[in-house]
């Protein structure tokens, strides 16, 4: 039995729609009145595991499941143990850092030294401003974060920016990137080490729809 | 303008029903298709900013608010400057250590050393397995912590414990409580020293809400 750790939220249904173009399908995890979080695929090879987006790598890099479909904004904030497998493509979004319109500031480096930065992914934000040499008043918040310049908590945010509609909404501008970020298949090393061959089907056929997909787009 | 953090969630619906009857009406914030995270009162005087629990104490510990209602459970796990003012005794819950019905503990002694513990709350899990003096692998988890058991990935878990359906739900039972946790008026500190009265004005209104609401139980 294979197990899928698979992501709750936004990338759900690409994930889904992947993974049954590779033979695996889910789709019972997004019918209607569905509470299940563990459900098998109707060919009995396969089990998927429905978690919170930063789950994903724990649960593929302890063992529970083989392979995880997760954003790469969530492999750079949780570094672990992973095997990254295939660019899926989907579920693109940028982290940003992104201040109020009014701000005077319209790059990360012209940011005061010291000055508080809100966000969720505070690693990645950490690791960008070290790589400036700014060092900034990290404030960690679980949501919400276009609060934190809002409220005059901060200066700046680190978020994710898929549509910019919340950024807008709140009257912030995002004046930097710092990466970007779609899924990615991801597997545990053990488990691809010592697998027979049916692990890596499923990865090939993985790699395989996204490639076609690829060039479709 | 004196600003409360709420937090979102099962504590909303008791935290401005208070503060209403302390004269602090936040009912737009309920109110049906808002989607406003920040709301004046009717009577200007106040400001609600409607965040994720664990946000509720950045907030009043930067003094973006000067006042916040939130589960001591967030309290113990996120330990910041703040005054604890009020205990609110609604929003009642325990943190516990369960295990699968068929596990053979049944207190937290009784588990092996170094066996894995999976929980939302890592701080206040380590407190108290150091109390115990046993040495536990904490596994961090963002949600359905219940899965840690279901999947083998972890021995117990760590987690707030309400009605307890969702245990039962999961074939899970609670063996031993670390505390319980009722919802807190919390202060920042530096805002209730510089006080001229309207801050204090409030807080004693809630203690005699809380206090009034305590006797008719």
């Amino acid at each position: 039995m294979i197990t899928v750790a698979l992501a709750k939220g936004a990338l759900l249904q690409d994930s889904i729609t992947c993974l049954q173009a590779a033979g695996l399908d889910f789709s019972t995890l997004t019918a209607p009145g569905n509470r299940q979080l563990m459900v098998d695929s109707p060919c009995g090879r396969a089990r998927a595991l429905l978690v919170r987006n930063a789950d994903v790598p724990v649960y593929v890099a302890y063992g529970q499941a083989q392979l995880g479909v997760v954003g790469d904004d969530v492999l750079r904030e949780h570094p672990l143990e992973l095997a990254r497998l295939v660019d899926l493509e989907f579920g693109g979004c940028r982290m940003a850092v992104a201040v109020k319109c009014s701000s005077p500031y319209r790059r990360a480096a012209d940011l005061p030294a010291h000055c508080r930065v809100a966000s969720k992914f505070i690693h990645c934000a950490r690791t960008f401003f070290d790589g400036l040499d700014l060092p900034v008043d990290l404030i960690q918040l679980q949501g919400s974060v276009e609060l934190g310049p809002l409220t005059g908590m901060s200066e700046a945010i680190v978020d994710l920016v898929a549509t910019g509609r919340t950024l807008q909404e709140n009257g912030l501008v995002a004046i930097e990137d710092l990466f970007l970020s779609t899924a990615r298949l991801v597997g545990n090393p053990l488990a691809l080490r010592m697998d027979r061959g049916r692990l890596q089907g499923v990865v090939e056929a993985v790699r395989h729809v996204a490639q076609i997909r690829s060039r479709q787009r």
